[in-house]
């Protein structure tokens, strides 16, 4: 799905990541509702691509291929910001999503409740 | 950090994780605020014994333990709610938070805005 040249990250956040090479957790909120849709993750170029052209595009790691988000379902995610954490490891992206973040037709992924102990 | 004896999952979580031997993404969002704090990781155990014990306690991959979140610096996290997301490899726990998340003593972890491209 990736369109044109790849994208490269400038230095300046490739050295603030953790590990370069490693897949970099990332977590889209609804920069309105607040919600958190859900969690995919990054490589470079994804992060790079991301920032490049201000749409979530992400790793897949089932298809081992970047994945820019709504590209098939149109439920694209317009990026108006990006926070690393402090250890340089996980983002966190301020979206507007359209439509549903979830594959399933829920807006976000976290739809399955885990009971806590009484 | 662990406290008695170990915690285990209850067989209907275990069957809804996509790998239970892999660490899982734990988003920890103000239940409050709605602010993300953090992102941290959990095995089993610490998703079970946080389940039990309603305080968040995750797998500290630099320190290969059990961490009981705050009980050193007494920022502890409440666990109000807990949701498995669609693939099952990644959840959202709602927290009422003690104090700073970050370990800089930020409120949250995400505070290194990346910029992006004009």
């Amino acid at each position: 799905m990736q369109q044109g040249a790849p994208h490269e990250l400038d230095k300046s956040v490739l050295a603030v990541l953790k590990n370069p090479s490693d897949l970099i957790a990332a977590i889209a909120q609804d920069s309105t509702t607040h919600e958190v849709l859900m969690l995919a993750w990054m490589n470079q170029e994804a992060l790079a691509q991301t920032i490049a052209t201000g749409q979530a595009t992400y790793w897949s790691r089932s298809r081992n291929e970047l994945w820019i988000k709504g590209a098939t379902s149109g439920h694209t995610q317009k990026v108006l910001a990006i926070s690393l954490d402090c250890d340089g490891d996980a983002l966190l992206l301020q979206v507007e999503q359209v439509g549903a973040a979830c594959h399933t037709g829920s807006r976000n992924c976290f739809h399955n409740e885990i009971s806590l102990a009484k």
